[in-house]
């Protein structure tokens, strides 16, 4: 078992800034190889050796698999939120849609996801479950105040509940992505336009 | 590592007859296990001892924890559709709010699912992946039957493709469950109701 404080890179540098900075390359690097490789079941140490980062370099960012996992999660998404943002205009189904898309393109993050999401589930797994709730919540949160934008602006049906299509609009694009890559056949598009057109959007 | 014949009840026994029923008996109580407690991440051998029943004995009629926890979810979906099957006139999207609503009550088999399906992305899950694979084949062929079915009795909107409709119905029943489960605020049923009401389902 290595200390918490056993990065030497970091220890040499020995800034906060220098290991804000440090922690955010071994997620790049980490975000490049989850995207091609997915979750695998590996160790802490795989990981590292996978990425070419020290155990103890590991150890030092993340106490655990799991807040490696979440955190590389979380960081494709920023980065994926500002290097290919949504453009003006996008309705709530197709910023899904777009996603879904996205996403196929990265099988191994779409992985990652669903294996956090699982692990959420599971008894014990805090960080997992945490970020599973957060993130649900938010993305929940955004996608109601879209619809009510939407139905209030006279552009989607006013007669369906927002947090109804809201949750409903997530669930089909997360169970969409994992059919799709289960399935080349299973294309997100055509059943997230369906779901668009009964809901009278206009685009 | 046991030899693969090293269950002494079996031999005792000593028939095909017997082998499966004592096999169908390990099922019959892993399943309690696992609606109680979900996958956890445990060993053959820990859910050997969970389930009181010795390793050699699980490692007789199934090669990998893999395999085994794919054959308790099938069992338990052969259960439930026995015990607790959609009365007649049924629709689509109200089978899958019936399974989402009965799945509610066994939380560790939604758990277990979700592992399943998130091992089925990974590489190197073969038995999780054909799971899956054939899982979603087979429940996409029943909806986009049913769904033709009620489009042709016009029961339901005939302006929508078919296929979409099943892997989107499908789609939302998996990610609502999920949500449910993650924050008890989120009820499937409304989404699903829905759903059903833009597609013009009459019950």
């Amino acid at each position: 078992m290595e200390s918490p404080s056993a990065d030497p890179d970091d220890r040499r540098r020995g800034s906060y800034a220098k290991g804000v900075e440090r922690r955010q390359e071994i997620l790049d690097r980490a975000i490049e190889v989850f995207a091609e490789r997915g979750a695998e079941g590996t160790s802490l140490r795989a990981i590292g050796e996978a990425i070419g980062v020290s155990h103890a370099a590991l150890r030092h960012y993340f106490d655990s698999r799991e807040q490696l996992l979440v955190a590389v999660y979380r960081a494709a998404e920023e980065r994926t939120h500002i290097e290919d943002p949504n453009p003006p205009g996008t309705t709530a189904v197709g910023s899904m849609t777009n996603a879904a898309r996205r996403n196929h393109a990265v099988p191994g993050l779409v992985q990652l996801y669903t294996t956090l999401v699982a692990s959420a589930l599971e008894r014990g797994h805090d960080d997992a479950r945490d970020f599973a709730t957060a993130r649900f919540a938010r993305v929940r949160a955004e996608l109601v105040a879209q619809v009510e934008a939407e139905q209030a602006a006279g552009r989607m049906r006013a007669d369906v509940d927002a947090a109804s299509v809201a949750s409903l609009v997530i669930a089909a694009s997360d169970g969409l992505q994992v059919q799709w890559l289960l399935d080349p056949g299973v294309d997100p598009a055509p059943s997230l336009e369906v779901l668009e057109r009964l809901l009278g959007v206009e685009r």
